[in-house]
Formats: C-alpha cells, structure tokens, sequence
C-alpha cells in the first residue's frame, strides 16, 4: 500500500473516534468476514487476535506467530478500502525496541491501527509494569512519527480482566494506568470486559479517561445508543461473534453425523455469485 | 507429517471408500472448522477451494495460488489426525507433468487426497479434453506410486456442471469421462451438481461407474440413509455451510447497524475455553 494513502486511512480512522456518531468497529479474521463488513457500510474493521488464531491452529495468547498474524492483516489490507486495526497482543515484546519494531512490521503489513494490551498471560504477574507498558507504547508513537504516520494506538487496560483485584480499585487503577498511556502517546483507552458491567461504570470511565474509550459490547450490554449516551467513543465485539457462527457449525454438524439430512443447509446463505462479487475487482490499491 | 504415517492415513482414507457405511466427507476451509468436525467424531475432512478462496480474499476459479492454498492445508493437516483431502481444482496446470508436480506439493503439504477436475471455467471449451485429463491423472499416479503413497485420486467429471450440454447426453458423456479416469488411475469419481438431481440418475451413475461414487448433499438432496442405499460411496457438503455462516453473520452485522442492539450474540456459541481447547495439544504429529 502506497504511504500517502496510509497515512490517509490513518486519519481518517483517527476522526472516527471523534465523529459525532459512536464509532462501531466489527472484529475480523480472515478476508471474507472484513469485506463482508465493508460491503455491509461500516467505516473501519479491527483484527481479533483470538479469532485469527483459531482459524490458524493456535490457542489465544501469542501462540500464533507474529508474521502468521500479520500475513492475515496484510491480505485484508490489501482487499478493502476501509481502514484496518490490527490486535497484536501484547507487541510480542517486553522491551520498549521490541513493541516499536512489531508495530512497524504492523504498519508494513497496511494497518493504520494497533491494539497493545498490557495484560501478561502469567498468572503471578498478570498486568506489565505501568512504567514499561508506557515505555512500550512511547517507543512505538515515535517509530510511528518517524515514518510520519498517524498511528492510532488503542491501549487496552486489563485491569477488570484480572481476578484477584479488588472491585474497589479497579476504576483507579485503570485510571492511573489510561492516563500514563495517553501521556505516552496513546490515542484511546481499551478497556474489556466492560460490557456486562453497570452503566455507571461505563460513565465513569468515559467522563474521567481524557480520550476516546472503547469498550466490547455483547448481548449483556447496553444497546449501541446507551453507549454512545455514555460516552463511549468506539465500540468491538471481540472474537464473540466468530464463536456464534462455530456453535452454527457444530449444530450443522451434529445435524449431518446424528439424523444423516441437511435440512439446516436451507438457511439462508450468501449465494456463490455473492461470496465470488466479493473479490472481483482490484484486489491491491 | 512423517511418510509412514502419511501412508497410514492414506491407506485408512482409501478404506473409508469401501467400508460398510457412506463416507460422510464435510468440507472445511481453515483449522478450526477442521478441528471442530474431528472433535465431533468425523473420520475425515476434506478441504474446499472455493471456501478457502474466500477467506484468503479471491474469486473461485484457481485466483489464488497454489502455494496459498497448500500454506492452508498444510496447517489443517499439522492440527488433526484424521486424514485430510485437499482440493486443488483442475491441478493448476494444463500439463500432465505440472499436475504431478502440484499433486506432489499438495502431497508434501501433508494431504492424503486430491481432487481433479476437468472443467476449465472457460465458456468456449468448458471441459478438458478427456484424454488429456487422463494423461494428468495417469501422471499424478506415478509420481504418488514413485513415492510409494496410496494417494487417494478424486476425479472429477463436470459434465453436469455445463449448461449447454444436453440433458439426454450428460449421462454418457459422465460415464464415459469416469472409466477413461479409473484407467488412468482415480480411485473415486465425484460428480458434483448432482445433489439436487433426481435419485434414480444417482443410482444410475452408482451402479455403472465401477469404482466409489462421490456426490455434494445438499438440502434438497436426498438423506445419507437414502444416498447410501443408491449406491453412493462418499458425500461432501461443498462450500455451501460456509456460505450459511456467512449468511449469519450479515445478519449479525445488519442487527448492530440498523438496530443498534448486539441480541444476536446470545446465540449458542463455541466458549473461549472450547475454542481454545482445541488447539491445546501437540500441534505437530
């Protein structure tokens, strides 16, 4: 992809945290799933790591390499026309260096945004020190500067992710934490697990984090309106809705191995003259 | 894969042809799909080209490389330990030689089955010339026999995939293609677009073509039960499931953009923990 036209959709991603309507920015995982969002009318797609490890094989947490991930962002970047997030976990890197150069190849890849989470995977340790996620993120703003590009960096918070912290200091501490990222040059504050919890949470969060918020809906939380009444700036569903079409499948299945008909194949489908309109046209821009 | 056990689940594939009961064959496009029918007792999966197409971002029709379709199938065949048949469409290669060399990378890729088709896609001369695709297959016989690899040769006749071919000359004209292909060296004849058709033409093509008889199910076919006892051998589904998945999934996309409200995702779903269970073993056999 061209610079010019990156740095483009980089902007033009950036305003939509900004719109006067909430931002809806569906996950995706393969191709299909994100040109089928676009033809759909939304303005922006967003990777789900999760997700695209499943299709490849891979448990969730940085069990799927980083270029194997990235091979999917590039080929979706290449055939859409909307701007494109990446979720890169958490940077495959401990190290400020490290997380700058997984976001460049990111950025090589078409991505005009990046997800870093600062949740560890390691039950001991579960969250990064404050001060090297803010290294991280610091890192990775500059790298994005040098190359003049308008990264937006979407800095998820797991505070409400992780067990065995108190209820009472979770809304502090994510908080101290979304303030160190912006001040570190992030541009929205990612905070998951968010969308079952109380509307005054939500409230919360969206008054006192001085950026865009960005929380997952589900069918637990508020409709997209109340979000938006909220304050909420952005809203991603994570790798649910993947989940829905697998438990479609496995009933598809169970249809097939236990009665022997196919009746559940009457449903209604994409035809094959649809599925193939996807694709035909330019597919590099 | 080692090539001892490659021949193993080669072997075990070509007996499900023959064994007591129908093979019941579904397709699959990426790991998890594959992953969950072994999970749900299937005793092999076989890979669609069309449904990998389109999560790759191409049109059908040999637009996506060879090597992007065995980079999927490769993957599939490290996470399961069924055997797993690879559709490579019409060999990429007009040649008997280029065909064999396809058939040995899609055999390196971990596969135990191919399928060949000898409809071209081109409207002036939809089908190969019969003798040609006979010289392919006979091609892709001996460089599996050179190998020592009982690779399972799906042949596949297009006749009643072409409009203009008469409906009173489609008959012969399959059941000419298939011996010529059986001499050659196939092991299987599917004749797809045949699901929809009436049961006493499958019956027919059962009894005269004298090798196992693969055709698509579909919701307007008849049941496994009644395929089974017209004689055929081996059912696949095609990419039709995948499309049902897709079909669900705009109309997700359309509730969270025209209802604003996420009702949908309460719908029976695979939970991160099955997902991820998945994939939590030895990756590699």
């Amino acid at each position: 992809m061209g610079k010019e036209r990156q740095r483009h959709l980089a902007e033009r991603f950036l305003a939509l945290h900004r719109g006067p309507k909430i931002l809806m920015l569906p996950n995706v995982w393969d191709v299909v799933s994100a040109r089928l969002f676009e033809i759909e009318g939304f303005p922006a797609v967003a990777t789900a790591s999760s997700a695209i490890s499943a299709t490849l094989g891979y448990p969730d947490g940085e069990h799927m390499r980083l270029d194997e991930n990235l091979q999917v962002v590039r080929r979706i970047a290449e055939c859409v026309s909307i701007p494109v997030s990446a979720d890169i976990e958490a940077c495959y890197a401990a190290s400020p260096e490290g997380a700058a150069e997984s976001a460049r190849l990111t950025i090589e890849a078409g991505a005009v945004g990046i997800n870093v989470e600062d949740g560890t995977g390691d039950p001991s340790a579960p969250l990064l020190d404050t001060s090297i996620q803010a290294d991280k993120i610091t890192a990775i703003r500059r790298m994005a500067n040098s190359q003049g590009m308008p990264l937006v960096i979407n800095a998820r918070v797991d505070v409400f992710v992780v067990r065995d912290i108190p209820e009472a200091e979770r809304l502090d501490l994510t908080l101290n934490r979304a303030k160190a990222y912006l001040r570190a040059g992030a541009d929205c504050i990612f905070v998951p697990d968010m969308g079952a919890l109380d509307p005054g949470l939500i409230q919360s969060l969206a008054e006192k984090i001085e950026a865009p918020l960005n929380i997952i809906a589900s069918h637990k939380s508020p409709s997209l309106a109340d979000l938006q009444s909220l304050g909420v700036a952005r809203v991603t569903l994570g790798p649910r809705h993947q989940r829905v079409l697998l438990g479609l499948l496995r009933k598809m299945c169970r249809e097939w191995r236990d009665e022997g008909t196919f009746h559940n194949l009457a449903a209604d489908a994409l035809s094959y003259a649809e599925v193939n309109g996807m694709f035909e046209r330019e597919s590099n821009h």
